[in-house]
Order: structure tokens, then sequence, then C-alpha cells
């Protein structure tokens, strides 16, 4: 069994691996190769822990596997990471365990690989004002995929703690050339032509009033039954895009737009992210019309950027055994 | 991240420690310090591979977790092992990983103590012929387990494979001195004082008719949707009792007996085996009555087993820490 820890990801995973390894996930996932099983989710420590665990089948690679994914807002104070993931490979074929995979930062690169695959089939090719909603932890990975796509020259950010403005700021300036301004989400949402809500929100942070003619929108946010970032009106008014119909509809930002009637489980079945990626499906968004990206984040993320790490860490050791010989 | 291999297990985890932990373990469950996550199942390797997923907390220790399990039954033919089990070990405050744990080996000492416990609350304390039906790789752990807790000194087993005829035999006579016989079914339910049925069934292989007064049975194989190993009016004539109520009508044995009336999900919640290992409850068995236990596997075994395996390597470590200074 390999195990690859969270400071080999940081070190030896570039970014465009698992981009490469999650948009093969995805389109596995429309041709009918992958799976997806039910999310389980659970608490831990007193009801202050959430618990979370994404299982499924890449049939790109294949791989069967599990994520355990944990939220334990109670780390902050006791200095730690309050998101902690870790992801079990299986041989598809036999049941045999592969690799353990830290996937604490590896978490961050699957989750904005789907936010970069939606932009680059989404959002304007010429959109250079990049809107971040939420400056947590998760908000940096997002602002570099999207830069990663799109000639991002200006993000502005809506966040009010100062520990975190000063933490992305230093992580943006250390990565990318842009303007960077904090800004309130009304403003954020207005200047923005593309917008990233990166939040643990239970109610619209996003109005449909602030949002210009053109804009994408990644809702990253709701993976959980209550959680909800956008206005319904502007839901309704966007072409609206899933990751995973079934799993949007329990947990993501479209359990509340189906509650209101504003999209079906059927009409979901045709807006993925997977069509999108195959040429099946394109944007019937009009030049003032706005879309929606809504990432409820899926196993198969987990597990192809688990075993793109896996593959990374053998090319690594591969090349230490070569300089060695 | 502790890794505790199978090869560990097996040289130094005693059955009595794992017995002790599941034992906490289902009194942690009843009194509501334990939680049993809903199961997950898939399927791999061109449908052939059955996966499953059981996740928990054991509030006894506590700690958080999740077991992937794998059956492929195209392993015999590799060579390879069919039942594959990797767990998982989750702190319970932080959400960080504690260990990895191969439980293959484990798998078998955790399913067969709850057995044992069963036994120690349902069987007669002179129970010494024990019935065995199915001798694939659990039936040597379920024989062993009996007899830690009963005076078994005859054994009546049920197969039909040779090779495996073979291996249950050279196992038994490495561990136990019995007398050892194979017979069929229906003898083996006739002589037995405690049966135990420990196969992939879907449809009965114990008839009510065959079954003497005063029998225990454990049913250890139901553990999925279609699964069956006793006749209805086995189930209807015994005092019956429950790993876990909602997963025992769910994927048990149960499944069948709630259908058919002869169960109610109120009524299996006062039939738990943490009610009996805490004093809550006991059988109402007459003389000439039948016990039932019906097992389908819970994640709290999975997690109780693997936390007793981390503490057995660690008191190993010690101990050549001690040898070494």
């Amino acid at each position: 069994v390999i195990f690859v820890s969270d400071d080999d990801v940081r070190r030896h995973v570039p970014f465009a691996q698992v981009l490469a390894a999650i948009e093969r996930a995805f389109i596995a996932l429309d041709d009918g190769r992958s799976t997806v099983f039910d999310v389980v989710r659970g608490t831990g420590g007193g009801g202050e822990h959430f618990f979370g665990i994404k299982s499924g089948r890449d049939g790109s690679i294949p791989v069967l596997g599990v994520k355990a994914g944990s939220y334990a807002p109670g780390n902050y104070a006791r200095g730690l990471p309050s998101h902690t993931s870790t992801t079990l490979l299986i041989d598809d074929v036999t049941g045999h365990p592969i690799a353990v995979v830290e996937a604490n930062h590896l978490n961050g690169l699957r989750t904005s690989a789907a936010n970069a695959l939606a932009v680059r089939c989404l959002a304007r090719e010429d959109a250079s004002t990049l809107g971040i909603i939420g400056i947590g932890g998760q908000a940096v990975f997002e602002a570099l995929a999207v830069a990663h796509v799109r000639p991002i020259r200006r993000i502005l950010a809506a966040g009010s703690s100062p520990a975190r403005r000063k933490a992305f700021e230093e992580q943006i300036r250390q990565h990318l050339s842009v303007d960077l301004e904090f800004a309130d989400a009304e403003t954020c949402s207005r200047e923005a032509d593309i917008l990233v809500t990166v939040t643990p929100a239970r109610a619209p942070v996003v109005l449909n009033a602030w949002v210009k003619p053109g804009t994408h929108i990644s809702a990253m946010g709701a993976d959980n039954v209550g959680k909800q970032e956008l206005e319904i009106d502007l839901v309704r008014r966007a072409d609206c895009w899933v990751d995973h119909p079934e799993q949007s509809i329990r947990i993501g930002e479209m359990q509340h737009a189906l509650r209101a009637g504003v999209v079906t489980l059927e009409g979901l079945r045709e807006r993925t992210l997977g069509r999108l990626l195959r040429g099946k499906a394109a944007t019937t968004r009009t030049a003032d019309g706005v879309t929606v990206f809504d990432s409820s984040g899926l196993a198969i993320q987990d597990l192809a950027a688990a075993h793109a790490a896996v593959e990374c860490m053998r090319a690594v050791s591969s090349d230490a055994r070569s300089a060695s010989a």
C-alpha cells in the first residue's frame, strides 16, 4: 500500500496534472464508465465535527475508492486545519488497497479543478475580473484555478476576517500578478466577469440584481442539505449546469431551485459538466445572460486526484532511482 | 498515520482483545454513545466485484472511521483472497487520520466476536455440539469464537467443496481438540446445540423442522438485500435478537421476517445485542424454544477491532523499545 502525504502532494503534484485527471473523470462519468455512490454524512466530537464519506468508481482509470472528509471548526482554536481529507484507492478488479493519500491540499486542487473546467466551458474567453465571495482556505485554490484558464487581471474578494484577508492576499501575491482588492459581496458581484462563491452559507450571499449580463458564476460552497449561496431569482435567470444532477438536487445549490420549481432532475440530466466537456452540450446563454455552475463535489474527483498524486509520486521515485543509478 | 498490516494483525492481535473491544462497542451503541452511518454498496470490475462501505462512530473509544470492504469472487482463480477490507480511523475531535489497518484477518475476528457475544448471552451454558453451515474462510473464525465461550467438544460442518473441507479441517485441528465431522445441512441442524450459518445464501439453508428445542442459532451470512439463511417459520418460532435493528431489516436476515410480518422495527429495538450485554434484556426462550441472533455486521465492530489492533501494535513497539533499552 502506497502512502502519499500532504507534503508529498504540495511538493510534487501540479495543478495541471490534477486538472487533466479530473477532466477525464467527468468525461467517464458522462459516458457511463464512472459511478458516484451515495454520500454519507455523520458527526463526531460531540456534534462539533462534521464527517462525510464520498465513494465511487472512476472508470477512466479504472479505480474504486473512498474519501473520508472532516470539517472541525474547533480546529482553528487548536492551531490545526479545520478541513481534513483522506482518500483510499482500491483496485477495481481485485478489491485490494492500492494507496492511502492525505488529501488536504489535494482536496483544494480537485475542487478548484471542476471550477476551472466549468469556467473553460462557460465563461467568456476575455473574462478578466474575478469576484470571490468567501476567503477561507479554499478561496486561493479557486482563484488560481480560474486564472489558469482565463486572463484574470483583477480580483475582488469579499470576506471580513482580517487574518483571512492577510493570508489570502499573501498567497495571491505569491502566485499571481493581479490587482487585488477587498470589497463587499455586492461590489464583488457587480464588477465580476467571473464570480466564484466559496462559503458555508445557508442563505443567499449573491442577489440577482447585483449580477451584470454576461457573468459566469461558479457556486462552489453548497455540499450539504440546507446550504445555499445564490438567490433563486438568479438561478431562474441563469443557464444552469451541475457536476452531478442527483447529488446537486440533494446537497448542492439545486436543492433550492428544485423545490422552487426552477429546475427539474430530468432537465439537469442534460446539463452536466461531463456533457459540456464531451461537446454534447453547450451554453445557451445570450450576450446579456448569465451562466451558473453548481459544484457539489464528487467522489470521482477525489479518486482521480488521488490517482494522479500516486502517479506523480511514482514518477518522483523513478526519477530518484534513475539519478542514483 | 499508523499503518497496521494484515500480517501484524495475525501475529499480534489476540481474539480476546478484539472480543473485549467489540463488547464495549455494542454497549456504547445501546447507550447512545455510538452511531452507525448508512451502509453504501457499489460494484467494480465489470460488476464482478462487490464493494461496500461501512462507517460510524465508536463512542466507547471514541473514534470515527470507515471500512472499505470488497468481495471479488474472481480472486479465487487469481490465487488471491476474495474478501479484502481496509479500515481508516479518524480522530473524533479533530478529524485527522490516526491509522490505516489492513482488516482481512481482523474482519474475521470482528465478525466472529459478535457471534461469541451473542452465544454468551443466548446459548445454553452446557452447549457442546456446534453445527456450522458454510465452510468458507469465515467458518473457522466462527468455530473458534464459539469454542471461546462454550465447552464445544464436537463440530458438524456442512459444505461440499473438498478443498474447503481440507482447509477447514486443517485449521480446526490446529486450534481445537474436538471431534469434527462433515455432514449435510439437515444433520448439522438436527444435532447442533449451537448452529452457525455463514453462507452467501439467498434462500433458506436451515428449515424449521430440523432444529431441536433449546438450540441457539447465529445467522452470520445475510449482509445485503436479498440474502437469507433461515426459513421464516424458524424465525417465527424463535426468540430473535439483532446487532442493529435498522440495518438488520434492510440487509440482514430480518428483511424477510419484517416483510412476512413476523417482526417489527419497534419490536427489534428492544431485542439488540447491546441490550443483552448491558443486562437490560434477556432471552424469553423456554426450555424447548429456540434463539436466533441475526448479525448484519456493523461499522462500530470494524472501528473497535481496528483500534484494538492499533493498541496491540503500540504495545509491541513499546515492548521492543524496552527490550532494546
